[in-house]
C-alpha cells in the first residue's frame, strides 16, 4: 500500500529555510541531492517518518508564485501558547491563535505562520482528530 | 516537539478528488468538518499517521491557480512498476518511469501523475532514502 513520504517546496534561500525549519519544527536536513542546476534537501524531526522537501534550484533570484491552491503544511504541538509565544520571541510573526467550535465543545485549536518563502504553516493543539 | 500531521490543497469537486486519492492510493476519508461556505476533508490510509486534507469552497468553479512554489506530495510503494501498469490502466496518464543515478548506483525511482485539480504526485520505489 502506499504511504506517504515527503511533500515538496520550492525555497529560494536553502540556509534561511534550513534555520527557520530547524527553529520552529526542530526539522533538520537528513538527506541531500544535489545536481547541476538545483538541490533536494529533506527535512525531518525524530517524532516524524513524514519529511518536507526543499527544492533549491540555482541561481533564481525572483520569489515562486505560490497560487492560491496549495494551502498549507500542518503540524501539532502539546503547548500551543507556549510555541505561540516562542514563535512571537523569535520573531516569527505567528498570527492570533483561534479556536473552531462545534455546538459549544472544542473541534481545533491553531494559529498560521510563514515560512521565509510565505508558504503557510499552520501549528495545531494535539487535540481531538489533531492529536 | 513538533510533529507532521497533513497538508492541505484546495480542491474542486469533492467526489472527484476523493475518488482519484482512493483508488490510487487507498487514502480515505478518516475526519471532515462542515461549515457554511466550505468543508474540510482528512484522507490517510491504514499506513499512515499523516493526513491529506482537502479544502473544498462550496460554490467555486473557478480552477485554483497552482503557481510555481508548492511542488508535489511524495508516496512510496512496494513496486513501481506494477503501480505504474494499474494507473495506466485507471486512466491516470502517469508520466514515463524515471531513474536518478549517481557514480552508477541507483538513487531513486520514481514516475509523476496528476490529481484531478492538476497538483503533482510523485510515486517513489521504496527504496534506499525513500523507503
Amino acid at each position: 500500500m502506499a504511504k506517504m513520504h515527503h511533500s515538496m517546496i520550492r525555497a529560494l534561500d536553502e540556509a534561511r529555510s534550513i534555520s527557520f525549519y530547524e527553529a520552529a519544527f526542530g526539522l533538520q536536513p537528513c538527506h541531500r541531492m544535489d545536481f547541476d542546476d538545483f538541490s533536494l534537501i529533506y527535512l525531518r524531526n525524530p517524532e516524524d517518518d513524514f519529511q518536507l522537501e526543499l527544492t533549491v534550484n540555482k541561481g533564481r533570484e525572483e520569489p515562486y508564485d505560490l497560487g492560491n491552491g496549495y494551502g498549507h503544511l500542518a503540524l501539532n504541538v502539546a503547548d500551543l501558547d507556549a510555541e505561540h509565544a516562542r514563535f512571537k520571541e523569535l520573531g516569527f510573526n505567528p498570527r492570533d491563535i483561534k479556536q473552531f467550535d462545534k455546538d459549544g465543545k472544542k473541534l481545533a485549536r491553531f494559529f498560521f505562520v510563514e515560512d521565509p518563502d510565505g508558504y503557510k504553516i499552520e501549528v495545531l493543539e494535539r487535540f481531538g482528530h489533531f492529536a
